[in-house]
């Protein structure tokens, strides 16, 4: 390894939004890494941002940042149709990748990297599910592990935007917004999901043309458990994540705001996270932190390629579910042994 | 009239536990009525009832009672089986009416009283959805009726019981429990129910035979809103019942806990309370004194026989989509000019 | 007596706001009493709201009301100089008592009324300190006399109004504000007040002309304990009355806010009461039925004038504290053995 | 300088608690730093805390350290009699100091620190006052720099520990657990603290012999506000640090508890922080963050010498307040250039 004092080199692909963004959290905030390359296929922006990070070298394909000898781990954040071929390359240099949610757009591409895994023998990928990092999901997971208040019945989730970007679809609302509850759900209860219904009110009048908002999920899971989700992603007064687990001794719920507590003007209160980079950056920077410490030591945890597979598979049905507003059973092959 | 200083005599059908309650209630709590006459098929009981309260006459027959030259409204806190009887005993003398909830227990039979009331030409009933009356929900449909925050989009309610007498049915989860957020449906939107599903997760190990608790119930309104209602009347923790209306332009609940808040022994927050008295004493006496006020100036308002006829259309939906798991449409007929 | 059906007939004394408030409350929300005679020096006030109820006579001096054959009970709710000539023409015909608090302005009066009690041989007053009767104050009194979290050690009261009537000045926010804590603050802990602390902060900018608000007050008790109390009269937001007992094994707070929970427009919280009548208006139904009720059973119960004198006491200390900002001892004569 | 990729050496003076969670925290969590040497007069323990640091030297004598050619700065994290010694011989090599609270253990001694700085020329060390960097602080700390409320005119703060460890005296409770509301209330309020006023109730049963707890202290600032905390360090149901700002046009309070809601066993709420490690964990890390980042780019900010200076004339004049009940005023110096 090229670590120095064991610092991780990272190559970060994909320089958008959300690669910019770890690689300033790579660069400033997480312990025991640096970022060594980053990738784009825009030669103009990713010179610029490897200008400004001391010893990072742009390159515009991602195989050629994974051969440079400073890299000793991959972080895919470009956007999910380009995942697959990322994987597939990190696979081939046996890299360690953390891989932003998607994991593939679709189950097929995601069956394929899954397959691809197993050959290699051994996992080498989290997937970028940053809920589970969350401090207020853990101790809700940390609860219902402990069974203390018995087995889990029901979930209530709340999804909550201020408002969706141009061009925001239904599809989109299943894709980029209820799969976090897909994870999250799965990763709770610790089961499968098995069905998926979409049940759509009449939307918002300001809804953006042809978009059903809000919706409520309604998924199955293998144990018989039932969880239901409020997605409402242009509720226009800023952004609510909230989960309560209906147990059999009782309920417990996460997402309620708090922070300041304000009496003013004839009213009590607080402000609302006005979007999910304040409300999660802090689960962002343990995601990545809890990744560069268990790859330094030679290790792989966290959502696992099976997960990013389910999450897609969930994902298809719902759309699919979207269109008829009945149950849609989830197409899921055997968990293979690399992943139980 | 008989009435002293106005007070108005009222003869309460019925001496079980709704019905002693309300004769406490009406000798103790409301001003400007008292009990003049009770009924109760117990001939023995009904005399212990009348024995205790001055000027009270006990009586076998709800009919004799109404005949008494004291009685000038009747209260019926019967078996819901027998109301329809004594309805129609108050027709016959166009007596005003409190009935307690259910009207009568089946559509047909509902049918049949909200033609006879027609037929008397003037509303005469109020029925005893006291939720109506509950600060907590009258402050929320106050807000609604003001448009404070838009058209609502959907409710989420909770209906938590710690437990269930013995005997207690899926049957009874709509008619005993789901009727309230039947009606407060229908109230705060202002919209018939025309749709019903009932999803049932795997129930509590602990449910009696047969019982799916918890259940999920959905309502769709005319207008295309969309309400679910998580029922759990074994929840093993307390009485909570709480309401979240999801507007366009924000969103409003009601039901949290408070009261007296603790820090004690590791654990910050307050007491459940036990039961739905505890919760909706409160909104029983003013049902009742509303009924008394309205009623000694010769008005009718609350809650009327359409809504009566109208929660047990939406009972028997209920009641079907639980024993299939789909949707369910509610069987209603034209709204009367009567109820307009 | 002339009740009808055990009807009370009450003298209403003083028929300002808050004389007016309790004709309105007599007439229309208690069980039990109605408003048999009016008294106020205004004869054309008085003769208006006399005409308005059914069966009560107008007076203009209290002693002619309390002669009526159809007067029982005597309310008082005229200004607090003319309290102890009307307490002792109650007392020359044994006639129950509800006086509005203060019971008189000052101790040396508060001390005559006192004594004249005692000469009657039994209690005749309830003192109209309506916390004792709040829901919220109550549960908490229940807590502490179960000794649910051990002795309490100090009390911590926030006391804010939204603003004050022109002319309010720094002793009516000890006779008229803080009047209430010490009474809290006596019934609570079950102990008298023996030092007062006034501690004024730079007062608010737009503070009334010579207004020091808000202040600090802090009680010492005869057993130890320590209390202290911000008073904000002119803190614009609306009303807030909180207090937080702190026991040797926990603590337990009243008075934040709930009701109806909003999201909206980047806020989440709720609506600030606007003045003492909405927070209070139950707690005072709440006394006057008590009040009806032990007396119609031929009972004193609530706060006796031993309480008005001690809260005189009280009130005495704190005016002179303010001037100093030094602890000033509560002069306090012995108990009585009619209030032990 | 011998960085690494510009990464900070830091020598820690100290490994005892504090000493030994900041080795961990630059070690697993700080991104730009690495412990480079360790100093305690214990030389079996300090060689074991090197010995598990890759490239970290053990020393027994702070001077030694501080001449260590890997060391660019210091934390001083040893027991406060010794940070004077230490702080010179940091200033004698002109290095970056992070001084954990006290800077000294009194005025005197603080005043020789801040003498010695003003010497230097420069600001060179950032006193340990953390929860400057919780987040909640530092949200009320904007809220009331934004004016947003207006002018701040009181604070209310709570201190409550679960328990005390053997031996911890009055005087403690001003030097290590009020020392920190001192610092919330320059900070916040941004100005000097003139008198101090100590009020002791009758103590908890259960409370350590001579220990009276809890206490309440109280504050004056120079612009005549009004500070008062509870102190309360055995309550025994956990950890819990609240303030709020009172302003002239609303309050704002940080310190409620959240996380997860639980209903359960007939009580609503969630759990109390065990204690300070658990509450304050992230502001630790945030601090040390900071001081790195600024210390990389050459800078010095937070907390001075200057603010070290003035809570140890507070707490000076704390402990007299405490002896006598009665107000003592602050002997504080006039503020030196380099700390305007």
């Amino acid at each position: 390894m090229s670590q120095q004092h064991g610092t991780l080199g990272v190559a970060v692909i994909g320089t958008g939004r959300m690669g910019a963004d770890h690689v300033r959290r790579i660069s400033d905030v997480i312990s025991g890494a640096r970022v060594a390359a980053v990738v784009d296929i825009d030669a103009d922006r990713v010179k610029r941002v490897a200008d400004a990070v001391e010893g990072c070298t742009p390159y515009t394909e991602p195989a050629a940042a994974m051969a440079d000898p400073d890299v000793d781990a991959v972080l895919i954040a470009s956007p999910g149709a380009a995942h697959e071929d990322a994987l597939l390359a990190a696979f081939a240099r046996d890299l360690p990748v953390l891989c932003e949610k998607p994991l593939t757009p679709d189950p097929a591409s995601a069956l394929r990297v899954l397959e691809a895994e197993q050959r290699l023998g051994h996992r080498r990928v989290q997937v970028g599910f940053m809920r589970r990092y969350d401090a207020d999901y853990l101790k809700l997971k940390s609860l219902l592990d402990q069974g203390a208040y018995g087995r889990p019945l029901m979930l209530h989730n709340k999804h909550r935007n201020a408002g969706t970007p141009p061009g925001f679809t239904n599809a989109m609302m299943i894709h980029d917004s209820a799969v976090h509850e897909i994870d999250v759900t799965r990763w709770l209860l610790d089961e499968e999901i098995t069905a998926v219904r979409v049940l759509r009110p009449t939307p918002l009048g300001s809804a953006p043309d042809g978009l059903s908002d809000p919706q409520l999920i309604l998924f199955e899971t293998a144990a018989g458990q039932l969880v239901d989700t409020e997605l409402f992603v242009n509720c226009g007064f800023g952004y609510q994540v909230s989960c309560e687990a209906v147990c059999e001794g009782g309920t417990a719920r996460i997402g309620d705001d708090h922070g300041v507590f304000v009496n003013a003007a004839g009213k009590w209160g607080g402000s609302i996270t006005p979007g999910f980079v304040e409300r999660f950056e802090e689960a962002y920077d343990r995601q990545v932190q809890r990744w560069v410490n268990t790859t330094r030591r030679g290790a792989v945890e966290g959502p696992s390629c099976w997960d990013g597979y389910a999450a897609a598979a969930v994902c298809a049905a719902g759309v699919r579910a979207q269109a008829t507003g009945e149950r849609v059973e989830v197409e899921l092959g055997e968990r293979p042994a690399l992943y139980r």
